[in-house]
Formats: C-alpha cells, sequence, structure tokens
C-alpha cells in the first residue's frame, strides 16, 4: 500500500478519489459504532472513518500505533467541519488497513502541555516520543530550514564551505577538551576541535579567501543550560576584508534567517557600542537594550561628597554609579535582600539605593547628601515618584559590573509586576566592538588574550603594544542580541613578525611553547598570508530564539543532560580490557 | 585599499575605470625595466603593470607575496595579448601598491606539476601551499558544489537535515572505535559515532519521516588510500518507503549531482542485478561493468569430464568458472605468473588457462578435454584467435572470487596494451540487490548479519528465518560505480519481535548484550515504528570520482596520513599529567 498524499494535503478538491494515507494514530473515537480516527503523520491530521467490517480491527488501536489506509475522500457531515483544520472538511472513508506496529501506552502524553508537564529526565530517555509533540517536531523543522538559509546564503556569496577535522591536536591552555588516544601512537592523543580557527586560517593563507562551515564543536566545559558538550557553530573566515565588510556580511545573513524562517525584516545595520560605553551605559559587554535604565556616573556628583564611602572610593581612582529602576519603588525588603545578595556576591560592600515614594527620599544613606547632591541626582536620575536608584561604588569594572547584573534583575522584577514587557520577539541585536585587546591577570602577573591571541590590534593603538599592552583595542567584535552573546570574531593578525610579538613579547609564552602550538601558523604566515578575518556563531543558540525557547536542548535532537549523559542510549559507559589495551590506556578511580 | 574586482573578472569593458584587487604574486617579470606581475586569487589572474616609482617595490616581490593595488584598465600591447585568459586582453597599470605579506620561496613549485611531483608527506606538511595549486583549489570548490547540490535536492524533496551526536555509545562489537574519556564520570567512556544508523532510526520513529545529514564518522581502521579516521557521509532516512521508492530517490540525487557539478545528463534507473548475478557474471559484488569479459559457467560442460580436477570439484558441490580474456593471448610468462600468485592468495591451487594463437590452442590442461567439451568451450566463452581462457574450480563463492580478480587484473593487461580504455568519466552506476540477510560463520560456529543486523528480510524469504537462515535475502542494496561500492542501506526491522528474533534466535546474542547495547531500540519499536528504510553514501569517495582523483586526501582539506596523523599541526601528541588525571586515566606503553 503506496502512500499517495500526506495527512494535511486532502480537501474538498479530492472529494470522490480513492487515497491512501499513512501515519501515527492521533486518537480513536467510537461514534455510536462508527470508528474515527486522527491519523498523523509529519504533515498534519486527516480524519479517517472507519464503519465497515474494519470497525473491529481499527477499535483496537491504541494510539501512536502506525497505520497505512485506503479509502475514499469525502465530506464531512455538517456538524463534524473543523475549521482549523485544513483537511477539516472531509474524512476518508477506509477501505482497506494495515497495522504496520502497534504502540503501548506512551509514558507521558505526547501533546505540547503534556510534555511540558514531566521532567526533562524523562522526555531524554524517550526523546523518540519527545520529538513527536508538536513543538518539538517544529524546532527540528526550524532548524532544517535556518541552516538550509545559512548555506543558501554563503553559497551565493562564493563562500566554499570546507570541513575541517574534529580530531585535531591538544592545545591544553585553552579550554578544556575531549582528548582521544591513539592506537597506532602509544601514548599520543588527538584532542576534539573546539573551534575550526587555525585551520580556518590556515584556509586563508591557503588562497581560499572565503570560507563556512557549519561546524560541530567540543568542550568539556561544565555544562549549563545553553551548553553543551558538543555544540554547532557558524564558523566563517575571510581575506580582504575589514571590521565594515564583516559587520554587513553577517547582518546580512541574519537578515536573510530571519526574512526565510520568521518571515521578519531585520533593520539593518545593527547598533554599534563599544566596549566602554556598553559598560559604563548597562555595566556588562552584552547588554539587552530592550528596556533603558541605564547606568549614570556620579562620581563628578560626588567627588567632593560628605558621604565619605562615595568620596574614598573616586578619590582612589574608582567610580560611583547608579541608576533608575523606574516605578520599581514598590520593591520589597525581601527582594532588596536578595539583590544585596547579588551585589555582595560581586564584590560589593552592600546595595545603596533610595526610594522615592509620595515625594520623599526614602533611604539609608541619603542623609549624607548636600541639597546640591540631591538635586543633581534628582535631575541625572531623572527620579520620580514610585522610583528606586540604585548605587555601586567600587573601582570602575565592579561598579558597572554590579548595577549591570542589578539592572537585569530589577527588569526582571518590573515585568513580574506587569510594568516592563520583555518580549522574546523583539530582535535588539547589536555589535560591541573596541574591546581590550589584552587583560592584566593579576594572579598570574602577566598580560592574557581578551579573546584569543590571534586577533589583530587596532591599527591606530599598534604602537601602544610595547607600551601599554593594557590601553590597545583589538579589532574584535561580538553580536549580542538581548543580552545574550551569540558569536564574535576579529580581524587576525596576517604578520608573523607581529604574532610572534604577541606570542612571545607580550603573553611571554616559553618559545618552545610557541613553536610546539603555533610553530606550523607562524611557518604558514610566512608564504603569503593575506589579511584575514571572521567570525563564530552559535547555530543552536540562533535557532532556539528562533523557536521562542530558552534551552539549547529543546533544538537538539539528542542532547546529553547536565552531568554529560545520553539518557536514551545510556552513554558514557564502562569497556572492556581489551579495547583499553589497544589504547595503550588504563583507567585510574579517583580516591 | 577596498578591492573592487577579482582577478578573472576584468575585460575590455572595463578600460580606463581605476580599479583595486589583491591577491597573490604568481609571478614577476622584468620587461625593459617595466615589471609585470601575474596577480593571482582565487578566481583568477590579471597582469598587473609597475613602470611608475612603484617600479623598485614590485621588483623586490617575491612570488606568492601578498598585494593589493590600485590602477587604472588598460589595453594590452598586441603582442602581449592571451587568448586563453579571461583577462588576456588588458592590463591594470599601478597607481599605488599595498604589500601585505611577503613570502619566502615555497618549499615546492605550487603548479599541479610541480607538486604531483613532490612526496605527498611535503604537501601535507605545507597544506596551506599545496591547497593553492589549481587542481587542489578546483577540489575544494567541486566538493562544496557537489554537497551545496546534496542538500539542495534533499531540501527539495522535503527532508529534515538533523545533526546526531558525534559522542556516542561504545558498542565493541563492532568495526574498531575511537573512544572518548568521561571526566566526569570516572572510568567511563563515550565512543565517536562510526555512522548515525541508530540515531536516524530512532528519528523515524521520532515521526521525522524524511531525514538526511551529511555527517561525520570516525573508524579506528587501518588506513589505506581511500580511508581516513574521520570520513563523511551522505546520510538517508525515509519512514514509508520500499526498496523502490529509495532507488528513485537516491537515483535523483546522484543525477543532480552529476548535473550541478559535471552538467552531465547521468542516465537512470540504474541498471539492478542480484547479489548471486554479480557474483556469477563479475565474480564480484561490485562488478566494474565498463568492460564485458564475464564469467561463465562451465559446471554443466564438465560435470562428466575425463579432466578430474574439474569433474570432482563439481561432484563435490563446486564450481568450474572461466571468461576470455579477450585479446590477451599475448600475455607474458611473467604476467600469468603473477596472476597465478594472485589466485593462489585466495584459495586456487593455481591459474588454468587456454591460449588461443593461430587457431591452436595452448594449455597445459587441453590434453584432457574432449573434443565435444572444447567444441562447447569454444562456443560458451567465444574463443577466437588471441583469445585466453582463464579457468578456476572451487566451491562456488571462491571460484567466483577468484576469476572476478583475475578479470580485473585482465582488463589492467588490456589497459596496459591500448586494447582497452576504462574512462573514469564513464559512469556505469548500478545497484546490487538481494545480498544474503546472514552468512554462516564457520569458525565462530554461528550466523552473522552480513551488513547489520538492523535490515528487514525479504518478504518471501521470512519464513525461512527458522529453518534456513543462510537462505534469507536481506532487502539490501548498494550503489557501485565501475567496480566500487560508494555506499548502501536497507529497508530496515520496524517489529520489535522480529528484531529481536534476530539479536537473540537467529545471532545468538546473549540477553544482557542485547539489553546493553539494543535495548533502548527495542523499547522505542513498540511505540510506534513505522517501516522504514535508508541509505549511507561515501561523500569523500564520490567527490574524489568527480575530481577525477583515486585519492580521497586530495578532496578532503586536511587529511590524515595512513600512520594517522596531521603533518601539518603535528598530532597527535602527548598530553601532560595534569590533563590524563582529570579524564581518570594513565597510559601503559607497550613493551
Amino acid at each position: 500500500m503506496k502512500r499517495t498524499h500526506h495527512c494535511a494535503q486532502l480537501s474538498k478538491a479530492d472529494l470522490g478519489a480513492t487515497v491512501s494515507l499513512a501515519g501515527w494514530v492521533d486518537s480513536v473515537r467510537d461514534h455510536g459504532g462508527i470508528i474515527f480516527v486522527d491519523l498523523r503523520d509529519r504533515e498534519g491530521i486527516t480524519q479517517v472513518k472507519f464503519d465497515s467490517a474494519l470497525r473491529e480491527q481499527a477499535a483496537r488501536l491504541k494510539d501512536e500505533s502506525v497505520i497505512g489506509i485506503t479509502g475514499k475522500v469525502e465530506s464531512r457531515p455538517e456538524a463534524m467541519v473543523n475549521k482549523n483544520l485544513p483537511t477539516g472538511e472531509i474524512e476518508v472513508d477506509a477501505t482497506e488497513v494495515v497495522v504496520h506496529n502497534l504502540s503501548e501506552t506512551p509514558p507521558f502524553p505526547l501533546t505540547d502541555a503534556g510534555g511540558d508537564k514531566v521532567n526533562e529526565d524523562m522526555r531524554l530517555t524517550y526523546r523518540y516520543l519527545d520529538l513527536r509533540r508538536p513543538k518539538m517536531r517544529k524546532n527540528l523543522a526550524v532548524r532544517h530550514r535556518a541552516t538550509k538559509s545559512v548555506r543558501d546564503y554563503f553559497d551565493g556569496q562564493g563562500f566554499y564551505e570546507v570541513e575541517t577535522p574534529a580530531l585535531f591536536k591538544s592545545t591544553p591552555e585553552g579550554a578544556r577538551e575531549y582528548l582521544v588516544p591513539s592506537r597506532i601512537h602509544a601514548g599520543q592523543f588527538y584532542a576534539l576541535s573546539q573551534s575550526p580557527q587555525q585551520f580556518k586560517q590556515i584556509l586563508m593563507v591557503a588562497g581560499v579567501e572565503k570560507y563556512f562551515q557549519i561546524a560541530r564543536c567540543f568542550r568539556d566545559e561544565d555544562l549549563r543550560a545553553d551548553r553543551q558538550m558538543e555544540f554547532t557553530q557558524i564558523d566563517v573566515e575571510v581575506s580582504f576584508i575589514d571590521r565594515e565588510g564583516i559587520y554587513a556580511l553577517f547582518e546580512g545573513m541574519l537578515k536573510k534567517v530571519w526574512k526565510d524562517v520568521l518571515d521578519h525584516d531585520l533593520p539593518t545595520p545593527f547598533p554599534r557600542l563599544a566596549f566602554k560605553d556598553a559598560m559604563n551605559r548597562y555595566g556588562v559587554d552584552k547588554p539587552d537594550t530592550r528596556f533603558a535604565m541605564e547606568l549614570v556616573d556620579l562620581s563628578d556628583t560626588f567627588k567632593n561628597s560628605g558621604f565619605k564611602v562615595f568620596q574614598s572610593t573616586i578619590a582612589n581612582g574608582g567610580a560611583v554609579k547608579a541608576f533608575n529602576g523606574k516605578g520599581l519603588a514598590d520593591v520589597t525588603q525581601g527582594e532588596i535582600g536578595a539583590l544585596e545578595d547579588i551585589a555582595k556576591s560581586l564584590g560589593a560592600k552592600g546595595l545603596a539605593f533610595i526610594k522615592v515614594e509620595k515625594g520623599e527620599w526614602k533611604s539609608p544613606i541619603v542623609k549624607f547628601f548636600s541639597d546640591a547632591e540631591k538635586a543633581e541626582l534628582t535631575q541625572r536620575l531623572n527620579l520620580e515618584d514610585g522610583d528606586i536608584a540604585f548605587f555601586a561604588a567600587a573601582p570602575w569594572e565592579r561598579a558597572c559590573a554590579i548595577l549591570g547584573r542589578i539592572r537585569l534583575e530589577a527588569a526582571q522584577l518590573l515585568v513580574k509586576r506587569g510594568k516592563l514587557t520583555l518580549r522574546a520577539d523583539q530582535w535588539n541585536f547589536l555589535w560591541v566592538v573596541d574591546f581590550p585587546l589584552m587583560s592584566y591577570d593579576e594572579e598570574r602577573g602577566g598580560y592574557a588574550a581578551t579573546h584569543h591571541p590571534f586577533t589583530s590590534p587596532v591599527p591606530e593603538d599598534a604602537a601602544l603594544l610595547d607600551s601599554d599592552p593594557k590601553a590597545v583595542r583589538g579589532q574584535h567584535y561580538d553580536v549580542v542580541l538581548n543580552g545574550m552573546e551569540l558569536g564574535g570574531g576579529s580581524i587576525r593578525i596576517h604578520q608573523p613578525d607581529v604574532q610572534e610579538k604577541i606570542f612571545k613579547d607580550v603573553l611571554k609564552i616559553p618559545a618552545d611553547v610557541v613553536e610546539s602550538r603555533f610553530g606550523y601558523m607562524l611557518r604558514a604566515f610566512k608564504f603569503g598570508a593575506p589579511p584575514h578575518g571572521g567570525i563564530a556563531f552559535g547555530l543552536d543558540r540562533m535557532v532556539a530564539l528562533l523557536c521562542g525557547t530558552t534551552s539549547i536542548r529543546d533544538v537538539i535532537a539528542f542532547p546529553k543532560t547536565q552531568r554529560a549523559q545520553d539518557l536514551m542510549t545510556q552513554s558514557p559507559t564502562s569497556v572492556t580490557e581489551k579495547q583499553l589495551k589497544d589504547l595503550h590506556i588504563q583507567t585510574v578511580m579517583p580516591e
């Protein structure tokens, strides 16, 4: 019995036709001795009527059984028409049925609501059932569509998709990696590639000019809701391009994906924000700009203040910052306590605030302020009745970080009160740029690359590399959406002498380590390396956003749990002694 | 300086325009004090003239240096026009030059011929240079185009591309796999997926109906010219489909790829050949049908022969087979010796033959034949002057295998003599079908699945599963091209009871092993598994054929050597004690 149509296809135009359908029993109903089966396939549902000799067979079908039927397309009786279903005006009167597979009763209802109620471990154990739920089926479809759209875009722009190895070389200094023991080379290991970074730069040296890859990457980090052991990134590298070129290229891609998948016109170009401005205004390098409540620097206001806490912080080179939690004066004592705990976890001594209620300022600190300071506060924070101002006094970066976090928490409290709406389909993309190239690691007493050591300095800062590495900005850029960093990249160094200087003089990596880790790259750069730059962008996260879900596990067909297990296949497992022996390793159990 | 054109773009239509190009110095020539640089990028070459103040700078440029230039498009003098180059009628008179990167002298010439002459280790060590050679650049482009074509095809057919995990569960009974130690679960391991077989079947149970994936797979086998540690396969699975459906689907894909990449119209449908017929006619299950020289079964002819070797083989249930090495009577003594060695390595006692030269039969065995036997031989083998017939007398399968191999060797000898042409662009695709489902492993004393244990029996043979498993044909199919197996697949078992019977009653896998390895699949099949089938097809091999190369290493950007090493990055390597400790393993060096 060969399928002639799928289950969302038949309409009144097909009346009288003999058709064959196949799919899953979505439900069975007995209406006065006639059996109605809602037959479901990937595309939709068609009602099938059994009122002949097949009635008995149909009555025994349990939900989720797989059948094929042949029958004639008929009009539904007026009362049974379902205007919400594409096939809602017809039904198929079955003349033949084949039962391919009888189903046991699923452990949870395969509806969107039914699956959302059970715990995720159950869904992952029975992933083949979980994926039958309408929203999970849609997520797979969206992932396919989005991925195809990305590929069509880069193909149209003249890019080659080039596959790079998953089995790479161990680079122990970076993020924790998965090792793969070699059978042929006893005692040696491959590492699973954390990203194609080095290979894609090598492809530029190879003259590929425009490379992309939808690349599987592996990172042995502790897993969180938005992390998986293996994840997929949109990986891009281009020769003879500058930052502006990358912005335009990637905005074009996102525009196409949003159009293809959501039929939404993403406005471009995206706003750009320097790292310093992002920190100053939002207290974070990945600001959520769907709401204001921007941070204000009050160091000028308080530099001669009678409030010694503020005054001395500023005198010691720190900053006093604040923002207006607009309309949140009704914050509860408990909520304030929770906010204070968060501030303390970020290094604050406490969380100073001023509530304005019925014209009155309620605050433990306001008594220290002069009238002029109060007037300036009111004006600069636009303080009105019902508002609450939060303060931080600390070294600049920490003051920013504390209030950046409190700002996000305050937004959540406003959302809870119905005073703020954060729409998941408001797409506030932006580029964050002009990051510092290096950060000084106090503990280690040396410089570390803010992103990675291949990032090229901003040309006008290059001269500072010797005198003041911290002041050098890198040609790095992050794509940020609604408070999430979705990807980032940079224009790279393509001159072997500059790259060597970064490794040896700035990062102080010993010469033998440079040689063993990066020697081949430095050599490659001596044979005609073009200027180049690129970007890496999280596909899983992008698809999750397109699907309106917060967990990337909902857009990965077979994810691992946060304990790094596959609950369906029961992995990882112990292996045989012979396998270990072949690989020249043995296990050492922790005490 | 921003690139305005690529290096294959400018023509007389652009005369007088000011343009900017960027790329590699392909060559530098000094013509009476004027410097000419052939500037090369991914697309082509443009001649750049330096006769101004830039002359000196240009003269210092070594080949493969990277520069950008700005200049005016001019006509070349009549004598310098190059009709073979798209840009051969123009040159650019440079007014500005930027030297991005000076190149050292490459260790080998970056021409097709230059690279072909050096050993492959050198090419792999300097892969970034090797990939600049025109044919390697073209291979990358073809791979991109072919992969895109495959994706477009399946997308157009309503398939979802679904990513499945690389980190899978160890299944030690199969091909040797790569293990990945778990940090979180001490003493436990993941295995790198050898193919998405189980996941794709689970996706069918999940209702995806039409799945495909261009999937990275990993196999720790000993490497040969056409094997890599990691390789890429076109992986497909469909629900509610039969063998005919798969054939049509996949022929459609190949037709599209050949059209898109080579502009070649592949005739479809492909011929089909039952396994038995393939063995009988070509002595192999992946016949090269670009030439005839088919095997003939002479058991009837010789069953009462006076030649005891033949007669007794047949009496013992074996077969006597032969083929006519058409026109190869001039085979040398040395060549015959080599053929005999091959036959012996396959279990033959020797290699009987009859040469026909000047009407005379020259053969050590012909004296045993009756006139009637000779007449029948002449007629059935179409023996003519200049021919040579090769014989094998052995159990049927071995007789087939011996002559199948000799047939291929004979073809090569004919090619060497210019008597046969085997064109690499003659695309003799065919399906080999009706394989036996099981083979009896004499050594182990039990049945083994010919392909894998998920293959469904041919319906009309299913009843023989209990009584005579060896006689059951599987619903398996291989795609064969010119003597190479490019892929294969099957209609799978979707009934849990049949699958369990295969595991336990036929393959005699212990119940606990079935549970730990396949328990989740058997469980999945109890919740509404649709009938389904699929295919897996080697992408690397396909692209190699499209590129006209015999080595898949030529179509993989960064392949490993046959010693499983990456010569460019120097992988694998030893790792630190800390890394091993984190993963709860230590190395054990072989004695």
